[in-house]
Protein backbone atom coordinates (compact mmCIF):
# COMPACT_ATOMS: atom_id res chain seq x y z
CA UNK A 1 0.00 0.00 0.00
CA UNK A 2 1.28 3.55 -0.80
CA UNK A 3 0.89 6.35 1.63
CA UNK A 4 2.39 9.69 2.06
CA UNK A 5 4.86 10.09 4.58
CA UNK A 6 7.25 12.91 5.90
CA UNK A 7 10.68 12.14 6.22
CA UNK A 8 12.71 14.16 8.98
CA UNK A 9 16.48 14.20 8.00
CA UNK A 10 19.12 16.48 9.16
CA UNK A 11 18.40 19.07 6.13
CA UNK A 12 14.54 19.24 7.78
CA UNK A 13 11.38 17.25 6.65
CA UNK A 14 10.81 16.21 3.06
CA UNK A 15 7.35 15.12 2.01
CA UNK A 16 7.50 11.83 0.03
CA UNK A 17 5.65 8.61 -0.87
CA UNK A 18 6.23 5.47 1.18
CA UNK A 19 5.28 2.17 0.29
CA UNK A 20 3.58 -0.21 3.64
CA UNK A 21 3.77 -4.11 4.44
CA UNK A 22 -0.22 -5.17 4.12
CA UNK A 23 -2.06 -6.60 6.86
CA UNK A 24 -5.13 -7.56 6.91
CA UNK A 25 -7.35 -10.13 8.38
CA UNK A 26 -7.63 -13.84 7.15
CA UNK A 27 -10.27 -16.10 8.62
CA UNK A 28 -9.77 -19.65 7.90
CA UNK A 29 -12.44 -22.11 7.71
CA UNK A 30 -12.43 -25.60 7.92
CA UNK A 31 -15.18 -27.97 6.64
CA UNK A 32 -15.26 -31.81 5.53
CA UNK A 33 -17.81 -34.40 4.27
CA UNK A 34 -21.21 -33.93 6.40
CA UNK A 35 -20.16 -31.24 8.47
CA UNK A 36 -20.50 -27.58 7.60
CA UNK A 37 -17.20 -24.97 7.65
CA UNK A 38 -16.42 -23.79 10.81
CA UNK A 39 -14.14 -20.31 11.17
CA UNK A 40 -11.03 -22.14 13.01
CA UNK A 41 -8.96 -18.77 13.19
CA UNK A 42 -8.52 -14.88 12.21
CA UNK A 43 -4.95 -14.10 11.90
CA UNK A 44 -3.60 -10.89 10.83
CA UNK A 45 -1.47 -11.42 7.72
CA UNK A 46 -0.20 -9.96 4.87
CA UNK A 47 -2.43 -11.39 1.81
CA UNK A 48 -0.88 -13.45 -0.94
CA UNK A 49 -0.41 -17.48 -0.84
CA UNK A 50 -3.34 -17.25 1.37
CA UNK A 51 -4.30 -21.08 0.48
CA UNK A 52 -1.03 -22.19 1.39
CA UNK A 53 -0.97 -20.54 5.24
CA UNK A 54 -4.38 -21.89 5.73
CA UNK A 55 -3.60 -25.45 4.67
CA UNK A 56 -0.24 -25.02 6.41
CA UNK A 57 -2.06 -23.53 9.52
CA UNK A 58 -4.04 -26.39 9.83
CA UNK A 59 -1.33 -29.13 9.08
CA UNK A 60 0.72 -27.67 12.55
CA UNK A 61 -2.42 -27.91 14.60
CA UNK A 62 -2.67 -31.26 13.45
CA UNK A 63 -6.16 -31.21 12.26
CA UNK A 64 -4.64 -32.11 8.40
CA UNK A 65 -2.16 -35.17 8.26
CA UNK A 66 -0.62 -34.62 4.77
CA UNK A 67 -1.95 -33.48 1.41
CA UNK A 68 -3.69 -36.75 0.82
CA UNK A 69 -6.33 -35.21 3.77
CA UNK A 70 -6.48 -31.81 1.40
CA UNK A 71 -10.17 -31.94 -1.18
CA UNK A 72 -9.60 -28.69 -1.47
CA UNK A 73 -8.71 -24.79 -0.81
CA UNK A 74 -10.97 -21.69 -1.80
CA UNK A 75 -11.87 -18.43 -1.05
CA UNK A 76 -14.97 -18.60 0.62
CA UNK A 77 -17.82 -17.71 -1.75
CA UNK A 78 -20.69 -16.78 1.46
CA UNK A 79 -22.93 -14.61 -0.23
CA UNK A 80 -23.20 -12.67 2.99
CA UNK A 81 -19.38 -11.44 2.51
CA UNK A 82 -18.99 -7.41 1.54
CA UNK A 83 -16.56 -7.53 -1.57
CA UNK A 84 -13.44 -5.95 0.52
CA UNK A 85 -14.01 -9.62 3.39
CA UNK A 86 -14.65 -11.63 -0.11
CA UNK A 87 -10.49 -12.53 -0.08
CA UNK A 88 -9.96 -12.72 3.64
CA UNK A 89 -11.54 -15.58 4.18
CA UNK A 90 -10.42 -19.20 3.18
CA UNK A 91 -12.07 -22.22 3.99
CA UNK A 92 -10.47 -25.91 3.66
CA UNK A 93 -12.61 -28.71 2.83
CA UNK A 94 -10.80 -31.82 4.05
CA UNK A 95 -11.14 -35.09 2.17
CA UNK A 96 -12.21 -36.77 4.74
CA UNK A 97 -12.77 -36.25 9.16
CA UNK A 98 -10.11 -34.04 10.50
CA UNK A 99 -7.09 -35.44 11.95
CA UNK A 100 -7.59 -34.06 15.55
CA UNK A 101 -10.51 -32.01 15.75
CA UNK A 102 -10.46 -28.32 15.40
CA UNK A 103 -13.55 -28.17 17.49
CA UNK A 104 -12.12 -30.24 20.27
CA UNK A 105 -8.78 -28.02 20.63
CA UNK A 106 -11.11 -24.80 19.75
CA UNK A 107 -13.43 -25.71 21.88
CA UNK A 108 -16.54 -23.07 21.66
CA UNK A 109 -14.22 -20.71 20.41
CA UNK A 110 -15.05 -18.42 17.33
CA UNK A 111 -11.88 -17.63 16.49
CA UNK A 112 -8.12 -17.79 17.36
CA UNK A 113 -4.92 -16.28 15.69
CA UNK A 114 -2.05 -18.75 13.89
CA UNK A 115 0.24 -15.99 15.21
CA UNK A 116 0.19 -18.10 18.29
CA UNK A 117 -0.28 -21.81 18.69
CA UNK A 118 -0.78 -21.24 22.77
CA UNK A 119 -4.32 -19.86 21.60
CA UNK A 120 -7.35 -21.66 22.05
CA UNK A 121 -5.46 -24.07 24.17
CA UNK A 122 -7.28 -25.33 27.60
CA UNK A 123 -4.70 -24.25 29.69
CA UNK A 124 -1.26 -23.97 30.62
CA UNK A 125 -1.73 -28.07 31.12
CA UNK A 126 -2.18 -27.61 27.23
CA UNK A 127 0.29 -26.27 26.53
CA UNK A 128 2.96 -28.03 28.55
CA UNK A 129 1.46 -31.00 27.18
CA UNK A 130 2.89 -29.76 23.41
CA UNK A 131 6.56 -30.51 25.43
CA UNK A 132 5.72 -34.10 25.34
CA UNK A 133 6.51 -34.51 21.37
CA UNK A 134 7.30 -37.82 19.86
CA UNK A 135 11.17 -37.53 18.08
CA UNK A 136 10.89 -36.48 14.78
CA UNK A 137 10.99 -38.22 11.61
CA UNK A 138 14.24 -35.98 11.04
CA UNK A 139 17.04 -39.31 11.24
CA UNK A 140 16.42 -40.04 7.85
CA UNK A 141 17.65 -36.34 6.95
CA UNK A 142 21.37 -36.00 5.74
CA UNK A 143 23.34 -34.18 7.55
CA UNK A 144 23.93 -30.49 6.88
CA UNK A 145 27.27 -28.53 5.79
CA UNK A 146 28.49 -25.80 8.13
CA UNK A 147 29.24 -24.05 5.43
CA UNK A 148 25.48 -24.45 3.83
CA UNK A 149 24.09 -23.17 7.46
CA UNK A 150 26.15 -19.86 7.13
CA UNK A 151 24.69 -18.86 3.65
CA UNK A 152 20.87 -19.31 4.62
CA UNK A 153 20.39 -15.78 5.69
CA UNK A 154 21.70 -14.32 2.46
CA UNK A 155 19.40 -17.15 0.47
CA UNK A 156 16.47 -16.37 2.62
CA UNK A 157 17.27 -12.56 1.86
CA UNK A 158 17.63 -12.51 -2.03
CA UNK A 159 14.88 -14.22 -2.39
CA UNK A 160 12.82 -12.25 -0.37
CA UNK A 161 13.99 -8.95 -2.59
CA UNK A 162 12.26 -10.24 -5.16
CA UNK A 163 8.99 -9.03 -4.04
CA UNK A 164 9.64 -6.87 -0.79
CA UNK A 165 10.04 -3.38 -1.44
CA UNK A 166 8.67 -2.07 2.31
CA UNK A 167 11.58 -4.17 4.77
CA UNK A 168 8.95 -4.95 7.13
CA UNK A 169 8.23 -8.33 6.82
CA UNK A 170 9.44 -11.77 7.95
CA UNK A 171 10.91 -14.22 5.78
CA UNK A 172 10.41 -18.37 6.31
CA UNK A 173 12.46 -20.84 3.65
CA UNK A 174 12.96 -24.86 3.24
CA UNK A 175 15.70 -25.85 1.99
CA UNK A 176 17.47 -28.93 0.79
CA UNK A 177 20.74 -29.86 2.62
CA UNK A 178 23.04 -28.35 -0.27
CA UNK A 179 21.68 -25.22 0.81
CA UNK A 180 18.69 -24.86 -2.39
CA UNK A 181 15.99 -22.84 -1.46
CA UNK A 182 12.75 -25.04 -1.98
CA UNK A 183 10.09 -22.16 -1.46
CA UNK A 184 10.26 -19.11 0.10
CA UNK A 185 7.59 -16.94 1.76
CA UNK A 186 7.30 -13.40 3.96
CA UNK A 187 4.62 -12.42 5.70
CA UNK A 188 4.25 -9.58 8.52
CA UNK A 189 3.62 -12.26 11.11
CA UNK A 190 6.87 -15.07 11.34
CA UNK A 191 4.88 -17.71 12.41
CA UNK A 192 2.13 -17.03 9.08
CA UNK A 193 5.57 -16.80 6.96
CA UNK A 194 6.36 -20.55 8.67
CA UNK A 195 2.79 -21.92 7.28
CA UNK A 196 2.80 -20.67 4.33
CA UNK A 197 5.88 -22.46 3.44
CA UNK A 198 4.96 -25.53 4.81
CA UNK A 199 1.59 -25.14 3.36
CA UNK A 200 2.92 -24.42 -0.14
CA UNK A 201 4.77 -27.90 -0.01
CA UNK A 202 1.54 -29.78 1.07
CA UNK A 203 -0.81 -27.83 -1.94
CA UNK A 204 2.24 -29.40 -4.38
CA UNK A 205 2.26 -32.55 -2.67
CA UNK A 206 5.74 -32.35 -1.81
CA UNK A 207 7.18 -33.52 1.55
CA UNK A 208 7.39 -30.54 4.49
CA UNK A 209 9.97 -32.62 6.20
CA UNK A 210 12.79 -30.90 4.29
CA UNK A 211 16.51 -31.00 5.83
CA UNK A 212 16.18 -27.02 6.70
CA UNK A 213 14.25 -24.82 7.49
CA UNK A 214 15.22 -21.16 8.00
CA UNK A 215 13.40 -18.08 9.44
CA UNK A 216 14.59 -14.56 9.42
CA UNK A 217 14.07 -13.75 13.06
CA UNK A 218 14.10 -15.52 17.11
CA UNK A 219 13.36 -18.77 17.77
CA UNK A 220 10.23 -19.01 19.88
CA UNK A 221 8.00 -21.80 20.84
CA UNK A 222 5.35 -21.67 18.53
CA UNK A 223 7.92 -21.38 15.65
CA UNK A 224 9.83 -25.11 17.32
CA UNK A 225 5.73 -26.49 17.22
CA UNK A 226 5.35 -25.69 13.37
CA UNK A 227 8.98 -27.11 12.44
CA UNK A 228 8.84 -30.58 14.65
CA UNK A 229 5.25 -30.60 13.11
CA UNK A 230 6.54 -30.17 9.32
CA UNK A 231 9.74 -32.69 10.20
CA UNK A 232 12.33 -30.79 9.57
CA UNK A 233 15.44 -31.91 10.63
CA UNK A 234 17.90 -28.19 11.34
CA UNK A 235 15.85 -25.11 12.24
CA UNK A 236 17.72 -22.05 11.43
CA UNK A 237 17.65 -18.56 12.83
CA UNK A 238 19.06 -14.94 12.38
CA UNK A 239 18.21 -14.23 15.67
CA UNK A 240 17.93 -16.39 19.44
CA UNK A 241 16.04 -19.05 20.60
CA UNK A 242 13.84 -19.13 23.80
CA UNK A 243 14.29 -20.99 26.73
CA UNK A 244 11.42 -23.29 25.88
CA UNK A 245 12.27 -23.42 22.28
CA UNK A 246 15.27 -25.27 23.43
CA UNK A 247 13.35 -27.47 25.79
CA UNK A 248 11.02 -28.56 22.98
CA UNK A 249 13.46 -28.90 20.44
CA UNK A 250 16.00 -31.02 22.42
CA UNK A 251 13.01 -33.58 23.19
CA UNK A 252 12.03 -33.48 19.21
CA UNK A 253 15.54 -34.15 18.52
CA UNK A 254 15.59 -30.92 16.04
CA UNK A 255 18.94 -29.06 15.34
CA UNK A 256 18.28 -25.36 16.13
CA UNK A 257 20.76 -23.00 15.29
CA UNK A 258 21.03 -19.41 16.32
CA UNK A 259 22.69 -15.91 15.44
CA UNK A 260 23.35 -17.37 11.83
CA UNK A 261 25.68 -15.17 9.87
CA UNK A 262 28.55 -15.76 7.34
CA UNK A 263 30.90 -15.92 9.83
CA UNK A 264 29.30 -17.48 13.14
CA UNK A 265 26.64 -19.31 14.37
CA UNK A 266 25.61 -20.96 17.51
CA UNK A 267 23.68 -24.82 17.99
CA UNK A 268 21.96 -24.86 21.10
CA UNK A 269 20.47 -28.64 20.16
CA UNK A 270 21.25 -31.94 18.34
CA UNK A 271 24.64 -30.21 16.25
CA UNK A 272 25.34 -33.79 15.46
CA UNK A 273 22.96 -33.04 12.75
CA UNK A 274 25.86 -30.72 11.35
CA UNK A 275 28.18 -33.86 11.05
CA UNK A 276 30.90 -32.19 13.18
CA UNK B 1 17.95 -19.89 31.29
CA UNK B 2 21.65 -21.57 31.08
CA UNK B 3 22.35 -23.82 28.50
CA UNK B 4 25.36 -25.43 27.12
CA UNK B 5 25.99 -24.54 23.69
CA UNK B 6 28.28 -24.69 20.17
CA UNK B 7 29.95 -21.79 18.47
CA UNK B 8 31.19 -22.20 15.59
CA UNK B 9 33.43 -19.50 14.10
CA UNK B 10 36.63 -19.23 11.55
CA UNK B 11 38.70 -21.52 14.60
CA UNK B 12 36.05 -24.68 14.62
CA UNK B 13 33.66 -25.05 16.95
CA UNK B 14 33.88 -23.90 20.24
CA UNK B 15 31.65 -25.41 23.27
CA UNK B 16 30.41 -23.00 25.75
CA UNK B 17 27.68 -21.61 27.96
CA UNK B 18 24.83 -19.30 27.00
CA UNK B 19 22.04 -17.40 28.72
CA UNK B 20 18.39 -18.12 26.39
CA UNK B 21 15.69 -15.83 27.23
CA UNK B 22 13.30 -17.10 29.00
CA UNK B 23 9.81 -18.10 27.56
CA UNK B 24 6.79 -19.48 29.96
CA UNK B 25 2.83 -19.79 29.25
CA UNK B 26 0.79 -17.44 31.59
CA UNK B 27 -2.78 -17.65 31.78
CA UNK B 28 -4.65 -14.14 32.99
CA UNK B 29 -7.88 -15.01 34.52
CA UNK B 30 -10.27 -12.31 35.56
CA UNK B 31 -12.83 -12.06 38.82
CA UNK B 32 -15.53 -9.51 40.03
CA UNK B 33 -17.68 -9.44 42.40
CA UNK B 34 -19.95 -12.57 42.36
CA UNK B 35 -18.66 -13.97 40.06
CA UNK B 36 -15.80 -16.87 39.90
CA UNK B 37 -12.47 -16.10 38.59
CA UNK B 38 -12.44 -17.30 34.13
CA UNK B 39 -10.08 -18.17 32.10
CA UNK B 40 -9.17 -15.00 29.72
CA UNK B 41 -6.32 -15.78 27.74
CA UNK B 42 -2.81 -17.95 27.81
CA UNK B 43 -0.24 -16.31 26.66
CA UNK B 44 3.56 -17.17 25.44
CA UNK B 45 5.78 -14.66 28.20
CA UNK B 46 8.94 -13.22 29.87
CA UNK B 47 8.64 -14.03 33.46
CA UNK B 48 8.41 -11.05 35.82
CA UNK B 49 5.88 -8.19 35.67
CA UNK B 50 3.12 -10.76 35.33
CA UNK B 51 0.52 -8.28 37.46
CA UNK B 52 1.24 -5.35 35.03
CA UNK B 53 1.22 -7.83 32.18
CA UNK B 54 -2.52 -8.87 33.29
CA UNK B 55 -3.69 -5.66 34.08
CA UNK B 56 -2.42 -4.18 30.60
CA UNK B 57 -3.90 -6.92 28.83
CA UNK B 58 -7.16 -6.46 30.43
CA UNK B 59 -7.08 -2.62 30.15
CA UNK B 60 -6.03 -3.00 25.91
CA UNK B 61 -9.20 -5.18 25.84
CA UNK B 62 -11.79 -3.05 27.44
CA UNK B 63 -12.66 -4.69 30.13
CA UNK B 64 -10.83 -2.88 32.76
CA UNK B 65 -11.59 1.19 32.50
CA UNK B 66 -8.55 2.39 34.74
CA UNK B 67 -7.20 1.59 38.07
CA UNK B 68 -10.18 2.27 39.80
CA UNK B 69 -11.30 -0.72 38.56
CA UNK B 70 -8.55 -3.00 39.77
CA UNK B 71 -9.29 -4.38 43.11
CA UNK B 72 -6.54 -6.91 43.57
CA UNK B 73 -4.00 -8.76 41.24
CA UNK B 74 -2.41 -12.06 42.51
CA UNK B 75 -0.63 -15.09 41.49
CA UNK B 76 -3.37 -18.03 41.79
CA UNK B 77 -3.19 -20.33 44.78
CA UNK B 78 -5.14 -22.46 43.30
CA UNK B 79 -4.54 -26.09 45.40
CA UNK B 80 -5.27 -28.20 42.36
CA UNK B 81 -1.94 -26.14 40.29
CA UNK B 82 1.43 -27.60 40.52
CA UNK B 83 4.16 -25.84 42.05
CA UNK B 84 5.41 -25.46 38.35
CA UNK B 85 2.34 -23.39 37.40
CA UNK B 86 1.92 -21.52 40.53
CA UNK B 87 3.41 -18.39 39.43
CA UNK B 88 2.30 -18.86 35.61
CA UNK B 89 -1.47 -18.26 36.83
CA UNK B 90 -2.42 -14.57 37.47
CA UNK B 91 -5.72 -13.54 39.16
CA UNK B 92 -7.42 -9.75 38.37
CA UNK B 93 -9.81 -9.19 40.38
CA UNK B 94 -11.68 -5.93 39.76
CA UNK B 95 -13.80 -3.82 41.87
CA UNK B 96 -16.61 -4.11 40.50
CA UNK B 97 -18.40 -5.15 36.93
CA UNK B 98 -15.95 -5.36 33.96
CA UNK B 99 -16.62 -2.70 31.41
CA UNK B 100 -17.00 -4.72 28.75
CA UNK B 101 -17.47 -8.53 29.60
CA UNK B 102 -14.29 -10.95 28.78
CA UNK B 103 -16.69 -13.50 28.26
CA UNK B 104 -18.39 -11.41 24.98
CA UNK B 105 -15.49 -11.21 23.25
CA UNK B 106 -14.20 -14.89 24.70
CA UNK B 107 -17.88 -15.72 24.10
CA UNK B 108 -17.39 -19.58 24.97
CA UNK B 109 -13.52 -19.53 24.49
CA UNK B 110 -11.21 -20.85 26.81
CA UNK B 111 -8.20 -19.55 26.28
CA UNK B 112 -6.52 -16.69 23.93
CA UNK B 113 -3.18 -15.05 23.80
CA UNK B 114 -2.51 -11.52 24.81
CA UNK B 115 0.24 -12.07 21.70
CA UNK B 116 -3.28 -10.84 19.67
CA UNK B 117 -5.83 -9.05 20.13
CA UNK B 118 -7.57 -9.98 16.98
CA UNK B 119 -7.28 -13.74 19.63
CA UNK B 120 -11.44 -14.15 19.97
CA UNK B 121 -13.07 -11.50 18.14
CA UNK B 122 -15.68 -13.36 16.37
CA UNK B 123 -14.92 -12.52 12.87
CA UNK B 124 -13.34 -10.29 9.94
CA UNK B 125 -16.62 -8.06 10.83
CA UNK B 126 -15.50 -7.52 14.75
CA UNK B 127 -11.85 -6.74 13.56
CA UNK B 128 -12.54 -3.98 10.85
CA UNK B 129 -15.10 -2.57 13.60
CA UNK B 130 -11.91 -1.75 15.73
CA UNK B 131 -10.94 1.18 13.20
CA UNK B 132 -14.18 2.40 13.88
CA UNK B 133 -12.15 4.19 16.95
CA UNK B 134 -13.42 7.80 18.55
CA UNK B 135 -10.60 10.07 18.08
CA UNK B 136 -8.50 9.43 21.55
CA UNK B 137 -7.53 12.48 23.98
CA UNK B 138 -4.22 13.01 22.68
CA UNK B 139 -5.51 16.44 21.65
CA UNK B 140 -4.21 17.51 25.35
CA UNK B 141 -1.06 16.01 24.84
CA UNK B 142 2.01 18.76 25.04
CA UNK B 143 4.01 19.02 21.48
CA UNK B 144 6.70 16.18 21.60
CA UNK B 145 10.40 17.87 19.99
CA UNK B 146 11.85 16.30 16.39
CA UNK B 147 15.12 16.52 18.60
CA UNK B 148 13.62 14.06 21.23
CA UNK B 149 12.21 11.00 19.13
CA UNK B 150 16.03 10.78 17.19
CA UNK B 151 16.78 10.21 21.32
CA UNK B 152 14.07 7.59 22.00
CA UNK B 153 15.88 4.21 20.88
CA UNK B 154 19.17 4.72 22.66
CA UNK B 155 16.96 5.63 25.90
CA UNK B 156 15.24 2.25 25.15
CA UNK B 157 17.98 0.74 24.54
CA UNK B 158 20.11 1.94 27.83
CA UNK B 159 17.21 1.18 30.13
CA UNK B 160 16.85 -2.50 28.65
CA UNK B 161 20.53 -3.15 29.14
CA UNK B 162 20.28 -3.52 32.56
CA UNK B 163 18.32 -6.39 32.49
CA UNK B 164 18.41 -8.04 29.72
CA UNK B 165 21.40 -10.15 29.09
CA UNK B 166 20.32 -12.85 25.86
CA UNK B 167 20.31 -10.21 23.29
CA UNK B 168 16.62 -11.58 22.77
CA UNK B 169 13.64 -9.50 24.39
CA UNK B 170 11.23 -6.88 22.51
CA UNK B 171 11.25 -3.80 24.78
CA UNK B 172 8.66 -0.77 25.07
CA UNK B 173 9.01 2.38 26.93
CA UNK B 174 6.46 5.13 28.03
CA UNK B 175 7.97 8.56 27.97
CA UNK B 176 7.40 12.46 29.26
CA UNK B 177 7.33 15.08 25.95
CA UNK B 178 10.79 15.80 26.70
CA UNK B 179 12.07 12.42 26.48
CA UNK B 180 12.23 10.99 30.09
CA UNK B 181 11.97 7.45 30.29
CA UNK B 182 8.64 7.05 32.89
CA UNK B 183 8.49 2.97 32.49
CA UNK B 184 10.87 0.64 30.11
CA UNK B 185 9.29 -3.16 30.37
CA UNK B 186 11.05 -5.76 28.38
CA UNK B 187 9.22 -9.35 27.41
CA UNK B 188 9.97 -11.77 24.19
CA UNK B 189 6.44 -10.61 22.96
CA UNK B 190 6.48 -7.34 21.30
CA UNK B 191 2.64 -6.85 22.34
CA UNK B 192 3.36 -8.18 25.93
CA UNK B 193 5.80 -5.86 26.13
CA UNK B 194 3.17 -2.86 25.73
CA UNK B 195 1.00 -4.36 28.38
CA UNK B 196 3.45 -4.33 30.72
CA UNK B 197 4.17 -0.52 30.52
CA UNK B 198 0.47 0.23 30.44
CA UNK B 199 -0.09 -2.04 33.51
CA UNK B 200 2.60 -0.44 35.16
CA UNK B 201 1.19 2.81 34.82
CA UNK B 202 -2.37 1.06 36.16
CA UNK B 203 -1.25 -0.25 39.22
CA UNK B 204 1.10 2.58 40.42
CA UNK B 205 -2.26 5.18 39.88
CA UNK B 206 -0.55 7.14 37.44
CA UNK B 207 -2.24 8.07 33.86
CA UNK B 208 -1.38 5.50 31.13
CA UNK B 209 -2.00 8.88 28.11
CA UNK B 210 1.50 10.13 28.00
CA UNK B 211 2.88 11.75 25.56
CA UNK B 212 5.07 9.64 24.15
CA UNK B 213 5.21 5.70 23.84
CA UNK B 214 8.14 3.74 22.01
CA UNK B 215 8.54 0.34 20.89
CA UNK B 216 11.73 -1.72 19.43
CA UNK B 217 10.49 -3.71 16.80
CA UNK B 218 7.57 -2.60 14.30
CA UNK B 219 4.24 -1.25 14.54
CA UNK B 220 1.39 -3.68 13.94
CA UNK B 221 -2.49 -3.16 13.96
CA UNK B 222 -2.45 -4.34 17.38
CA UNK B 223 0.46 -2.52 19.09
CA UNK B 224 -1.88 0.40 17.48
CA UNK B 225 -4.78 -0.64 18.75
CA UNK B 226 -3.10 -0.47 22.59
CA UNK B 227 -1.44 2.49 22.33
CA UNK B 228 -4.74 4.40 21.29
CA UNK B 229 -6.75 2.56 24.27
CA UNK B 230 -3.54 3.64 26.43
CA UNK B 231 -4.20 7.29 25.05
CA UNK B 232 -0.80 8.11 24.24
CA UNK B 233 -0.01 10.91 21.41
CA UNK B 234 2.81 9.84 19.89
CA UNK B 235 3.88 6.16 18.71
CA UNK B 236 7.65 5.59 17.80
CA UNK B 237 9.11 2.22 16.79
CA UNK B 238 12.51 1.18 15.28
CA UNK B 239 10.76 -0.90 12.67
CA UNK B 240 8.16 0.08 10.11
CA UNK B 241 4.30 0.03 10.34
CA UNK B 242 1.62 -2.04 8.69
CA UNK B 243 -0.92 -0.85 6.20
CA UNK B 244 -3.72 -1.25 8.82
CA UNK B 245 -1.73 0.05 11.61
CA UNK B 246 -1.68 3.27 9.64
CA UNK B 247 -5.28 3.15 8.41
CA UNK B 248 -6.33 2.78 12.42
CA UNK B 249 -3.97 5.44 13.80
CA UNK B 250 -4.81 8.03 11.21
CA UNK B 251 -8.33 7.22 12.58
CA UNK B 252 -7.44 7.96 15.66
CA UNK B 253 -5.28 10.83 15.86
CA UNK B 254 -1.95 9.30 17.00
CA UNK B 255 1.20 10.36 15.96
CA UNK B 256 3.03 7.13 14.40
CA UNK B 257 6.53 7.59 13.75
CA UNK B 258 8.72 4.67 11.69
CA UNK B 259 12.47 4.22 11.49
CA UNK B 260 13.33 6.22 14.25
CA UNK B 261 17.44 6.33 14.48
CA UNK B 262 19.79 9.49 15.70
CA UNK B 263 19.48 11.15 11.86
CA UNK B 264 16.13 9.97 10.53
CA UNK B 265 12.84 8.97 11.03
CA UNK B 266 9.85 9.00 9.29
CA UNK B 267 6.08 10.35 10.41
CA UNK B 268 3.30 8.57 9.05
CA UNK B 269 0.52 10.00 10.31
CA UNK B 270 -0.42 13.35 12.75
CA UNK B 271 3.29 14.72 11.82
CA UNK B 272 1.57 18.39 13.55
CA UNK B 273 1.98 16.69 17.12
CA UNK B 274 5.50 17.46 16.31
CA UNK B 275 4.79 21.08 16.12
CA UNK B 276 6.65 20.85 12.77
Amino acid sequence: MRTRVREFRGAGPVDREDRLATEEPLEVRCAWPSSPARRVAVTMRTPGHDFELAAGFLYAEGVLGGSADLHRVAYCTDTTLSPEQEFNVVTVDLAGPPRSMPAERYAGLSAASSACGVCGTESIDDVMALLDVAPGPGETHPLVDPAVVHMLPDRLRSAQKVFDSTGGLHAAGLFSADGEALVVREDIGRHNAVDKVVGSRLLAGEPTGTPVMAVSGRIGFEIVQKAVAAGVGVLAAVGAPSSLAVDLARRAGLCTIGFVGPERFVTYTAPERLGV
